[in-house]
């Protein structure tokens, strides 16, 4: 086993520090998020700090970290109150990662994916994505700790594959190719070990089928 | 495509929308967060809202549901300033989901995990666990918008296997065996697709050998 102390971590190398960290808490949810401008210039950028907050009413969390030049996401949704959530598959990982590249004009033509629009969200879709979500800014707060500002947003549309929605609800993100990441810039499939019933003291939980 | 509109997603029934909206945002990192109150009565309670809040100083927030009952994890980290994350393996993930349960005892005793202690650390971490983060409680905020708590934590310990630290500090989780979750009760293991190189306007991004 190898141990890192406090000392230990604080002494390492800047990069060795964010690598390790950022790996820490284990795999993330890697969405592409769609903004654009109050003039119509479309923004995307790949967030791993998006959480869940409540089903009542649908509210998803999302960090913004402070030093992330140019944040034109959080100020575009700041201006436009409109966001979209795409989740990624493999066909198109390497885009997606290319999004954090600093780019003179639009990700969506620097790396090539392409915006789609809905009637009912101002902010650009991602149309390679098979899990889109629209969201609708809700309130903002810069956490004093360190400066990375917390955004909530409401769910106010869900796009995904038919085939995919259980009957209770469950998105089987596996069949829909959606894909997970690690630390910075680690990226992986996955393979179902199965859903669990619901959690009682008096017997194991079992495989749901 | 199947679309889920805002009246869609809440006329339908509770069991449904919590389901999907648990499953929207993409995989999540699954941890066991354990505790114990200042008489030394161990709890243990899984979480898959955890994530990354920066590297100087290394923190981590986590949410905790308003009405997860009971909340002993919350009440121990604010009596005691302690508590630890840790990965779950595919030889657990039935006991780990299995401490959801309302148990009249310790969630170690009910389910069959092991507490084991560091000199760092006051809280137990879970033995069986390959990836071992010690906590140190630094705030928390109740968030108006649904009552749901942020905690943030300051990381004082990690203790991982040797192997899976790679010399710039990215962890190879997927080697450690490490799961991710999905919605409320949904398993999966990973394969890599790799790590990529640091994006750049002028390349596409390759896999880092």
């Amino acid at each position: 086993m190898r141990v890192f102390s406090t000392s230990d971590i604080a002494n390492s190398k800047d990069r060795f520090r964010k690598n390790l960290i950022n790996s820490l808490h284990g795999f993330k949810s890697a969405n592409l998020v769609g903004t654009q401008n109050s003039t119509g210039s479309t923004n995307l950028a790949l967030f791993t700090q998006v959480f869940h907050l409540g089903a009542t009413p649908p509210l998803v969390g999302m960090i913004v970290r402070p030093h992330e030049v140019p944040r034109h996401t959080l100020e575009n949704i700041l201006a436009t109150h409109s966001y979209t959530l795409n989740h990624i598959q493999e066909q198109f990982f390497v885009e997606a990662h290319h999004t954090s590249a600093r780019w003179e004009g639009s990700e969506f033509e620097g790396v090539g994916l392409s915006a789609v629009y809905s009637d009912q969200v101002k902010a650009p879709y991602v149309a390679e994505s098979a899990v889109q979500i629209g969201m609708e800014y809700r309130e903002h707060q810069t956490l004093k700790i360190n400066n990375t500002v917390l955004v909530v947003g409401e769910v106010i549309e869900i796009r995904v594959p038919d085939g995919i929605v259980a009957e209770d609800g469950y998105l089987d993100l596996e069949a829909a190719g959606t894909i997970t990441a690690t630390g910075l810039d680690g990226y992986h499939t996955t393979e179902a070990l199965g859903r669990l019933t619901y959690a009682k003291p008096t017997h194991k939980p079992e495989r749901l089928v």
